[in-house]
């Protein structure tokens, strides 16, 4: 006896026909096979936008807890509605609110954390042999206020069910067919991933290849819950599996190729170099809530710095002001922005154990006369900042190079 | 310290204004008294219809559960906005949903009945000082599903939260200011009444005045709960207090007008009269869930009797099925129907100790000659059938008949 965990997102949702095609499917799946089904949904299409447009034309800063209440109903209705598709047909389904579902968060309201999950219910629906609809994005505060997981929130429902039912798979559908090498309208080469680790996949998702919630991954790493991502509208499709790392076959060194193209870069110029440098400059840039990714400190023989990093490209208005009101503190003769650049990434937990890597990425880059304007590594993932007009053809060239096109 | 619930119905709540009008009002009541508030709401404006036309778009025939899972977000919404904006104006309040208010309901989803309701949470948040803003129409089963009361459930919840929290009043906000001596279209000199027993109000509601739901009238009845009707769009008004007799003023014997426009007679002619014949006839036709109305049976001379009743006017159709396919069983020679009759009642509780209401009603319907078609009594109540075509004529005599225009 399998227990599968599947979870479905807004636009998979988005009317009553694709509502009546996933029904079917699970219908169908329940009913010709020994498995049991948790089915976890989002609010159907766009309704969550529309609740969160109801709220700001009521007020301009919500009560978070009030604010939960109102958004929580579209996942009411999406379970609702499933259910009542897959009774329809026949079969035997029950719909569950985060609350009935057992889900308790933290109170920190339209951003909770799952804290744990009583799955009395659930299991109890289980043993009835129904299908459990489950809402996602939702729970219970510890003082019985219903809560919301922040945007995205479906897919840590979803891995959290998986985690605490220890089901066999996590299955989420997505409008994708699965996690691909790279971005297919970039690099027509990008070829779709039959498997991926944990970590590799924290570093696509990190990095902004859209197709599971950060935190999600972190959780079904953490209790080490197979993820399978497939296409909302194919049925029997394999997709991708996010698994641990041993299950991972052979061979693959780089698993994919991940961007942002979102970036802008700044660089302080003329510091001088001792310590406690860095923390002069980025307290303020921290102290005012911009967030920093990439930083590279670079020493002249002056004995002066240059002290470059990088942020979301629309906080650098915000970004410039605070270097400019802290010219004195920082202790800079001068600084420059740059806002068309992105950052190109490669990622593969084989890195690990295979030497070279890096080196064969940047001749792969001069070779084709890209420039290399910062350099950041980590243990699976090496990233260089590139102009933005770079961005296609060091994509595609890395993508030859490392031949990701082939199994 | 006084403790009040107040009602609003969709209409009210059908435009973010009108929410923020209902929030400002509750709000300085709040601020300005020493009152402690509970707010009972229905779904905004059409939600609740645009609910279940997407469950009709599903599915013929919905599972109950299912579909009281998807209509009761409709409550959701509308608490989650007024907490919204109450707490937008420095206010507080909290919203809570049919089973956060302990609100538990028997298992017949859709049209459940409140059990009983488990007051500490409510309880709780008004001795915070919070303005508890709790959904309508909703509960919880004892199974933990969620579950509606029916359409009108709102004004039930109201009431019912009123008794368990032993309030000081229930406010009912509707689109009028009160309840009318009749309808003020027929009859330009209605009144609207200061005072009214449960007793009359059921036979209003029951009669057509739909002012408040017939259900909620009674529970307020049984745990004698004063319930106040009044405009939602008007402040400070007084609107029509409903009660027990003994607060009731003197002299008031007649209190109202009501009538009912979709009635059809069918008369049965020929019958036996011997005992079980009333059964006969009636038995195929409750069967046939057809609901009756009026009842007369006169015996002719010669042994033989006609006998006649009221059903709602879209049965009709289906009633003359019925007499038709059970003409044998019936044991009658041949019937008649009537579509466009109307049925006119004449409410006071002071009937019960005055005689001669019935003979001055009649006389005045007969010195304006409209024809009685039927009679039937109660201890409160005297309704006679007429032909549709005289129904202002009777309404607009009766009222000056009965001096309702005068206090």
């Amino acid at each position: 006896m399998t227990l599968i965990v599947k979870k479905y997102g807004g636009s998979s949702l988005s009317s009553v026909a694709k509502l009546r095609n996933i029904a079917k499917t699970t219908h169908d799946l329940h009913h010709n096979s020994n498995q049991k089904i948790v089915v976890v949904l989002s609010a159907m299409g766009s309704s969550t936008d529309k609740l969160v447009d109801l709220s700001i034309r009521a007020v301009k800063d919500a009560n978070k807890r009030d604010y939960d209440m109102l958004l929580s109903s579209g996942e009411q209705v999406s379970i609702a509605m499933l259910s009542m598709l897959i009774n329809d047909l026949g079969g035997r389904a029950i719909p569950l609110t985060g609350w009935q579902a057992g889900i308790k968060t933290d109170s920190s309201h339209a951003n909770a954390r799952i804290k744990s999950i009583n799955t009395k219910r659930i299991k109890a629906e289980l043993r009835k042999n129904n299908i459990v609809v489950i809402a996602g994005f939702q729970g219970i505060t510890s003082e019985d206020n219903i809560s919301t997981l922040g945007r995205g929130g479906s897919d840590t429902t979803a891995v959290a069910l998986a985690a605490a039912l220890k089901a066999d798979e996590c299955h989420i559908f997505t409008d994708v067919d699965g996690v691909y090498t790279t971005d297919p309208r970039i690099c027509s080469k990008a070829r779709r991933l039959d498997l991926l680790t944990y970590e590799e996949m924290l570093e696509m998702s990190g990095l902004g290849s859209k197709v599971l919630q950060l935190r999600s991954v972190e959780f079904a790493s953490k209790y080490n819950v197979p993820i399978r991502v497939l296409d909302a509208h194919k049925n029997n499709a394999l997709g991708t599996l996010i698994t641990k790392e041993e299950k991972k076959m052979e061979g693959a060194i780089i698993s994919g190729i991940a961007f942002t193209k979102d970036e802008a870069e700044i660089m302080i110029k003329g510091v001088k170099d001792q310590p406690g440098v860095a923390a002069k400059i980025l307290g303020p840039i921290g102290t005012a809530k911009i967030e920093i990714d990439m930083i590279v400190q670079n020493v002249g023989s002056n004995g002066l710095a240059d002290f470059t990093f990088t942020v979301s490209r629309n906080t650098l208005k915000n970004a410039i002001k605070v270097i400019e009101n802290n010219k004195k503190s920082m202790g800079y003769s001068s600084f420059d922005t740059k806002n068309n650049i992105v950052k190109v990434s490669l990622i593969g937990v084989g890195m690990r154990s295979h030497a070279g890597i890096a080196s064969k990425m940047f001749k792969c880059l001069a070779k084709n006369k890209v420039n290399i304007r910062m350099i950041s590594t980590s243990e699976i993932k090496i990233s260089v900042v590139i102009d933005q007009k770079n961005l296609e053809i060091a994509v595609q060239a890395l993508h030859n190079e490392f031949k990701l096109d082939k199994k």
